[in-house]
């Protein structure tokens, strides 16, 4: 392992989350959930997703803009309807509340959704989704984001990356998991490109003029990402088109914010004045499989679906197919073994973090 | 109006339609239904899946591969789900059928989602998520299709365009409609391309041998659609994602064909022997509003997003940013007014429908 990294097995890892959230003042059960949230992403290997998030957390905290003990209220319900109110709280402790509700009311009804405002970042859209797969229901989890990505046609950031997952449960396989983001690239990708000096391909990025940028911090500069399908020709009103749809599920159905008034994740820019709604919005929803046929049947097929696809010829000898959310299966059994890599930006601001809050660090390698 | 197309008012382009489905065999509700989808789709501008494919359904009929008189039956049922058998019947009668059911639920139980297998194809996904619309509900409707596009890394046709359509009802504006494919073109693209003998752009197909190809006959010829995203780089594996997404909730779930077993829409090729399922399938929903806040409010904050995505700065002068539903409303206005124009090979093949089971053409202009 590169001087680049330094490696903090899991536990260990989880441990120091959790005493961060409880320094926040968080509940013991909440800071052991949100810890949950972020290893989960870590583990998966969605490393912008996880502890290297956490300061940005406390800075939200510290600015009175994450409420460590919420009031989690249910505000308006039917059978299989909620809306949720975060009461600011964060979402990495929020939405797993709203999944609980949507998998009470699919357990009695067959389905159950739930939109949440007034909610922040909620960490990766799988973890809320594959909660319900562990008891044999179709995961879903959206949210919208600070904006960062242009419609087809605007050079103004309207829309977040806006993620969409679905999570099915599979027979001898690890469960279907599709989360993605809804902009041709996610911002990870870039931070990467920009950590290495390396250019980023066109059809990712416009400049603050509108110009395709092949320089990752173009972004940062007041640039824009595309939406999935990165120009018009080659469908990017799709990805505009679904990234609105989240946008609307998250924020407009729920009460949150929505589109250029959703806040900024990072705690120095302030959030835009005369909002429409409170806090960002998520949306989550369970079916249980059983409620369309029997959840043994629906595995055998699921199981058929993925060898088949596995199994389908290649472009190149050495590629094969992937089937969504296995390699983030393949990561999570490796680094459970093996521990996680944190690069040494992140390491370096969770010793600050450590520091400040006088919560001792976890022990490394590498 | 060029001598390449017939202009045809919608009422007798509606009434030689009907009069087709009548001579299948179609009971007059069906009929009725079935052209109400077709013409929809010509008068939203979607000219691929309206009367253009009339032939093909009743190809389809002739092959004994559609049932013009389906027994179509709820099979599994929860208070929310179900799961309804198609007997083979018209996609475009089967799936209203199923989108009245989930309405039912929904105005029930807050939401309502059903699984429909061995059906056909369905026309344009936003008929059936508007149904709901109608209600101040939000709807939603996938089906799958024949195989066509390759996933990420392959070159074998595994998956059909699968379209993803959401609606959602707005106040002063037309319904906010997402319908789309989630292929990185629509097979339709094609089509137009090639009767114009124009090349394509990259990204769209790639040819039998899997390199990438700007002949539009080279999908015929055996190549392959590419997914939404085009290439890795640009995020093919999220179009992969999705139309996997569409392919498991409309065949694996309902017990319809997936993957490449989805029997193909023209009848002069077989289905896949020893299939895993019956016929193709769809997926639709409906949720109500008012289970989340109360439809009023919703509407308000919906013109809001509108109204501001409309005013989003633009990248070019005279390029608006477009709402998704908003187009093909207004061609739908225009159209009814206008009449709709026809392609000459669309009219021709009409002409020899109408000769063979001796339905009167309706009158063109044009």
């Amino acid at each position: 392992m590169s001087s680049n990294y330094r490696v903090v097995a899991e536990e260990p890892l989880r441990a120091f989350t959790e005493q961060v959230f409880r320094s926040m003042g968080c509940p013991d059960d909440d800071a052991t959930l949100a810890a949950d949230v972020l290893l989960a992403a870590d583990l998966r290997g969605i490393d912008s997703h996880g502890v290297a998030r956490l300061p940005g957390y406390v800075r939200l905290w510290q600015r009175q803009r994450i409420n460590a003990i919420p009031n989690i209220k249910t505000v308006w319900e039917t059978p299989t309807t909620a809306t949720i109110d975060g009461d600011a709280g964060l979402g990495l402790v929020v939405a797993p509340r709203a999944m609980d509700l949507a998998m009470a009311k699919a357990r009695e009804y067959g389905s159950g959704w739930v939109a949440i405002r007034n909610s922040n970042h909620f960490g990766i859209a799988a973890y809320h989704a594959l909660k319900a797969v562990g008891e044999d229901m179709i995961g879903f989890a959206v949210t919208n984001a600070s904006p960062l990505v242009a419609p087809t046609f605007s050079r103004e950031r309207l829309l977040g990356t806006n993620p969409i997952c679905y999570a099915f449960p599979a027979g001898d396989y690890p469960p279907l998991v599709v989360d993605m983001a809804t902009s041709a690239a996610a911002n990870g990708k870039l931070e990467i490109a920009e950590r290495a000096s390396q250019s980023i391909p066109e059809g990712w990025v416009l400049d603050p003029q509108g110009a395709s940028a092949t320089d990752p911090s173009a972004l940062k500069a007041g640039g824009m990402l595309l939406p999935l399908g990165s120009d018009y020709t080659h469908g990017s009103h799709k990805g505009y088109g679904l990234s609105s749809v989240v946008d609307i599920l998250s924020g407009v159905l729920s009460g949150a914010n929505y589109g250029p008034w959703v806040p900024p994740f990072v705690a120095f820019l302030d959030p835009a004045p005369n909002p429409p709604g409170e806090g960002l919005g998520h949306f989550v929803g369970a079916m249980r499989v059983d409620g369309f046929r029997t959840a043994e049947t629906f595995k055998t097929h699921i199981d058929n679906w993925i060898t088949r696809f596995k199994n389908a010829e290649r472009l190149h000898e050495n590629q094969p197919v992937i089937i969504p959310g296995e390699p983030e299966h393949q990561m999570t059994l490796k680094r459970k073994r093996e521990g996680i890599p944190l690069v040494a930006p992140v390491w370096s601001a969770l010793e600050t973090l450590g520091a400040e809050l006088t919560v001792p660090l976890p022990p490394t390698a590498g």
